[in-house]
């Protein structure tokens, strides 16, 4: 018997099977169970049913982090401000969603409730794909000839290194991640390589028109995340700041 | 007549013809000339022929910056313990390659010399291609209908905004960067669909041990950036330092 009145998994995505088989059995009668994981359907079908009537489960996911992993790289401000979302089912006690709510408030994070499907999406496009996009690009790097390999590490700074940091994540976490959320990646990887098929071909025709105003565009969703202080803003000096930037120093726009 | 011993043009790639013709009759007989442009064969192409025999060209691209452009986005410190790398034609004047590698030391960037086609590969895969796919997920984020988008924004900080960083960058410079280095951006960039076409069919086919064995080697690359000092480490506490992290928070290894 587990004496733990709330139990938070923060394992793989793929490891929930077999977690629930060993710890159902064992979990105290009342029990909340929350979990970590990048991924929500998946772990409510493969975890649900070994969690006794008694007990509560309440998915969870705090959107927050880095590259990198285990609890050594952890810091007291890493959940401040961040979002956590939690997927549990209508029908699930609330007093268990209140009792993980209050658990994540005090770290800080701010809590949205949301169905684990539309989770499974959403963390698709702001997530999933854009690891999946910047483990291709280091992977194509990689298999450069080690002359201009070792070029690549060496002027990482005009762009690539943005995307080295996240292709550090750890591999158990995102092979699971990929496994198990499948058909929304597969869909958002489609649609992006419609576009990015769209821009290689206004390159190949010289279509500057296309690329100006493609680029155009994606520049007001950076301005709206760093007005929401979900990014960290570099100052002119190179200090790191949270949040919104002072107007002196809002990109040129020429 | 312009009177500078020194003239540094900071302009886009697409403008040097132009500028060639206008300024090149102009120069101060012995003037050197240098550029900071992200294209180096193509401004090479278009702007020699108007410099005069008694001045001289070096090329130069300093691999420092933010998305943020103008005057105004300066700092002290952009080029400290950055390479800059020069492109000048083998029988440029030796003191004219000095006096710009000199310039450049000044400010405290490590100089790079290398032949200007080179050049263009290999900011093709770190610089060209990173900034064509963040322009293109964000463009796919940008197109999905505007209750995702929002989530999109809110959840950002699980991968997404690394690439709108680079993605804010300035749509005229960027524009004019992949309409002059054609050749090598579609060659990486056709390298990195058939990566992303493998990868897709392993997630496909629930391959996970071509996942892991792709998220695996990816790692070392950003390691030896950190290395390097071409990186900042972002240590527990969520304060920015600049190059190697102490030993004790190396990225876990599980």
């Amino acid at each position: 018997m587990i004496g733990a009145d709330l139990v938070v998994l923060c394992v793989p995505v793929g490891a929930f099977a077999e977690i629930g088989q060993v710890i159902g059995p064992a979990l105290k009668p009342g029990a909340v169970v929350t979990d970590t994981g990048s991924v929500k359907q998946s772990i409510i079908d493969s975890f649900q049913e070994w969690v006794p009537e008694s007990c509560s489960f309440v998915p969870g996911h705090p959107i927050a982090g880095t590259e990198h992993s285990g609890p050594e790289s952890g810091f007291a401000e890493l959940f401040e401000n961040r979002w956590c979302i939690l997927t549990p089912s209508p029908d699930t006690n609330i007093k268990a969603v209140e009792a993980v709510t209050k658990f994540w408030e005090a770290f800080g994070s701010r809590i949205e409730i949301m169905d684990p499907q539309h989770h499974d999406l959403v963390l698709a496009i702001t997530s999933h794909l854009p690891h999946l996009i910047a483990y291709t690009i280091v992977g194509t790097a990689d298999e450069l000839g080690d002359d201009i390999k070792s070029e690549v590490i060496k002027f990482s700074a005009s762009g690539f290194r943005d995307f080295t940091r996240i292709a550090a994540s750890n591999p158990v976490m995102w092979r699971d991640v990929f496994l198990n959320n499948k058909d929304a990646v597969l869909e958002v990887l489609q649609r992006f390589t419609e576009d990015l098929t769209a821009l290689q071909k206004s390159i190949r025709r010289g279509d500057g028109k296309y690329l100006f105003d493609t680029f155009t565009k994606t520049r007001s969703i950076r301005h709206e995340i760093i007005d929401q202080g979900q990014a960290d803003y570099k100052a002119p000096g190179g200090v790191v700041q949270e949040g919104t930037p002072p107007v002196v120093a809002k990109p040129a726009t020429e």
